[in-house]
């Protein structure tokens, strides 16, 4: 128990929540949904930085219904700040903000207010709940502050934790070879992301040096070896949403291939956003605008590809943060997710 | 004979050639094709703003053969200097630049120079020949400053020009609605050319307002009432390339729909980049990274729909410039743009 | 009152209900929608054709959770069959099927079940109900078979039928170019649909001769010469979804401006699904995937300028018919939708 | 010396050349190429199936320059035959076409004419040259019939061979991770390329089964247990053109990471179309469109990340099957390929 653990278990009320960050991308799918939910009253949406809209005039109030179509109410979204947030009386609190801007919020916000940050500032903390619920759902179901995953990192803990944990592939070597969407790098402008250079590109970027790649390599739990020989390499798609993720694994000596499919059904057979495909390997088109996070595989020998797919909007963002929402406030699980 | 015509005709020869605003799509285009032209000797690639590259320091210069693969040499790009240009001995120069910039390279270089300008600046002047070969192809031949006809502006003039001339459609109420890939607006960085904002998106814009309405109008012959009727209704397409214009004209009183073909084929059976298809309307797959300006149409009556369409950065911008610098300079109108 | 009427209202009540063409595109987005509806019990979900799915061999049935990720339940696809339907104990049956199917069907069923028709087969009967709610709400809700309207025909009329009806525009000469995404085109399987060919390309097609331009025609309540002059061009977008429709037209002799306004506000102010966008024209964006119809508009002196937007498969088709069975259902006209 | 060789080296002439394919996306880029040929006398386009247009009657006799916009003769696409390919006196063909069609074309043409085969028919067998110029170019110099290679094997060979054939990497467990764009899977109408449903997707496919795995293991020069390890997963990309082929590789003990650079430097510094990038990673749209194969790299500890791309249809088709045209019919290799 510490100050990122909450007191008592809520029961299910309206709780009055806003959300940082509101015009970003995760931030808009996040608004959409929490407008739909029955167990919130927005009463806040902030932004630090510059309406990104190409008509709005700079001093513009954004509307919140002009973000989120969901979204029927009066509210505009407001510059970001901790004390403006307070006077709203908001009791929970979503984060899509950069991890320097969210520390500042996590440790500024009073201890009655429940906190999922979706940035990377609280992911590597022993003290803080990393929010994976096919993890770690009953901490979640605790905490006060819940560090949201990555979106590659969602994609490839969905592959890899259910087969390091049962010991049955190599921990070393490990290869995670993942395509993106152009929604996980955000809506600031790019040169290589307007449209007429992305239409028909694909590229690798930050081989070796994605931030994720440790993330993952802590929260499946590699270590040593495996940890430094993890090689994780994104990709750049011509696409606005959802992560492929290709893993190259090895089983371990004299391990069966339908080791496999029993370790992900005993790790996934209850979850309600994981479908264990075997076989057929996941596609975009299977997970995007869902909260699902869809895994296949096939075998040759001691060789495994693991395929999984998901949106990186959702099951990535916002809708993973909603999940995480609904355990942390004692709503059913899938609340706003289907 | 003014200052912006042309002493005597040149024989062929091999021209010391700028480019400025090098960096942009037309730009890009036009180097590419200056590249394999065998008329051309590259001496200059400048550019005002800042390298649109994304992987590329600022400090850095940008190689030429980085801006255009066809080109092999070893020169950079500079930043845009009347006087450098003089330096490196220009014979001819192509200037891809905004209006102003353009105004002062025009007037800046001296008599002996010939230029093309892809700009605005010029299109409305009596005293610069608008470089619309099909139409003005003499008076190209022997000027010295060439204004460049705008995207929209080729594929509706292309459409409207040949039945205005032949006095066979109503010169009142013509309407024509274009839809344009986005590198027609440019490289400079917009949100609403982020690739996940216009991946599934479509709209208009500039209705009743856009500077290439007038534009066709005074160059279509369109005049007083009509000039003043005529409605130009651009949209964006999720493309990077192409325009495809939509043209709404009624027959004048009395004549037959085979005046249609017949004008057509008088204004373009010679011509080498109007493709007359008859009733088989065109496609943008038809024309990109060509030349070419494709014409069909359709009568019912007394109306009449022409779908026109072409490469916005080929014979809307860098292929129509191209095919100006052969006129200007003694080649075969098509070297270079086959 | 005839057989197409309803004997008297329902009140709310589950009711046992049937799709015929369910691997449609718009048969897809209808079960997604049906599944998650409080007043529906999904009983059969029939296919006339092969199942359109990549992998699944022709003999296997589809099961509808494949079809529609938001249905849970165990129902497979199983042949067209009106004896198989009655047998299936459908109370109302949703018909996504060629029109010479519905006929078929709407002939067959007892005349105890409702029915929405999402063909065209009904569009033109004097006495079948045209399921446009915005202007026939009333005799819908009395309605026992409903004629769903064509996509690019809710679009039409959304921006024509207020203006037509306040009398405040000519009504001959108007003029709408469409512009559609591929999903209007079906699944079936078509060399222009082909991802190569679609990817960078726009056409218009059935200039002239689309089977929707007599249907606005109707519906929008133009007569005579407004009819016959009429011009509707289609065209088609490299996008899956979505239809953008620019209408051109003038204002009725000592009309003002300002009349648009008060005849869209007067039509569409209560209109859960119309939203009334003023000088600010609508883009897909906003639409996509929304039961939202948008109308914006821009005036010249007499010439306007009207753009509305819709999602082809929502509000273009299943969406809006299952507003249509809330209407004859008796449930809140947007359970479902929003 | 065997049949599939040339008696004499031709010097450069002008031949008379065959296309057999033509309305496949290889023959019809391969027949653009062809028509800018200063060496090639087209003489005979023929297809074994319907003509793949939506718009052409199935009667309709296609036109070249229908399919091919640089050929500006009066060629049209003639029915596959043997005799008829005699007939017209051909020198020289390409065949674009099925295994089981290429064969029988390979053996029923005289020996006097000189073919490349695009199809896999011939890339397993000892007595037919393998006609990847950077590792063959002598052998395809002498031979009259070269077999043409894949297009995923051409960039996993690039990124390979040099590699293997130095001895530095490890040759078992190597990895291929590679993402195509639509135009790969070829013209033929199939559900998953329908734009509609390829828009948004990316997926993987034919793991462990595709047939190019072999094809690049053999060319590779891997053996025994390399052969048999080699993993290749190809993956569907929502684009058009492009391959991109990421590699993971580690150094054999004692190895450098310069000796990566070091082997690629000398296979590739001479070679017309290939750019040894370092540790720039190369993208699909520096290549498209391009006869070029790009190959970079980043390297941590003894692990190495290799990505080569190039355009599937040019230096993965017709551009490798022109450049070895030039080879085997004298022509400087460059020829029409810039």
């Amino acid at each position: 128990m510490n100050k990122y653990s909450k007191a008592s278990p809520r029961g299910q009320q309206k709780l009055r929540t806003g959300v940082v960050g509101a015009t970003g991308y995760a931030g808009q799918e996040l608004l959409n949904r929490l407008a739909r939910h029955p167990g919130v009253e927005l009463v806040a949406a902030m932004s630090s930085g510059r309406p990104a809209s190409s008509d709005a005039s700079p001093d513009a109030a954004v509307r919140v219904a002009d973000l989120a179509p969901a979204y029927t109410g009066a509210l505009t979204c407001t510059p970001a700040s901790v004390a403006a947030m307070q006077e709203a009386g908001a009791e929970f609190v979503f984060l899509a903000t950069p991890p320097e801007v969210s520390t500042e919020w996590v440790e500024g916000l009073p201890e009655g207010v429940q906190i999922v940050d979706l940035s990377g500032a609280y992911r590597f903390r022993d003290d803080v709940v990393y929010g994976w619920p096919e993890k770690n759902r009953e901490a979640i179901q605790r905490a006060r502050v819940v560090s949201n995953p990555g979106c590659y990192a969602t994609a490839a803990l969905t592959a890899l934790w259910p087969l390091l944990k049962a010991g049955i592939i190599e921990a070393d070597g490990i290869i995670c070879d993942a395509k993106s969407g152009a929604s996980g790098a955000g809506k600031g402008l790019r040169a290589d992301l307007h449209f007429v250079e992305l239409e028909a590109n694909c590229k690798a970027y930050s081989v070796f040096t994605h931030r994720h790649a440790p993330e993952i390599a802590r929260h499946a739990g590699m270590a040593g070896d495996g940890a430094a020989s993890f090689i994780f390499t994104p990709h750049l798609l011509p696409t606005a949403r959802g992560i492929l993720a290709t893993h190259y694994l090895r089983l371990a000596p004299g391990v069966e291939a339908a080791a496999i499919a029993a370790s992900y059904d005993s790790a996934y057979a209850a979850e309600p956003f994981v479908r264990v495909r075997g076989t057929r390997l996941p596609e975009l088109r299977d997970v995007n605008h869902t909260n699902y996070c869809d895994v296949g595989w096939n075998v040759r020998g001691r060789q495994v590809v693991v395929v999984t797919a998901l949106d990186n909007l959702v099951k990535g963002a916002a809708g993973q943060a909603l999940q995480n929402f609904n355990l942390m406030a004692g709503w059913p699980e899938a609340t706003g997710l289907l």
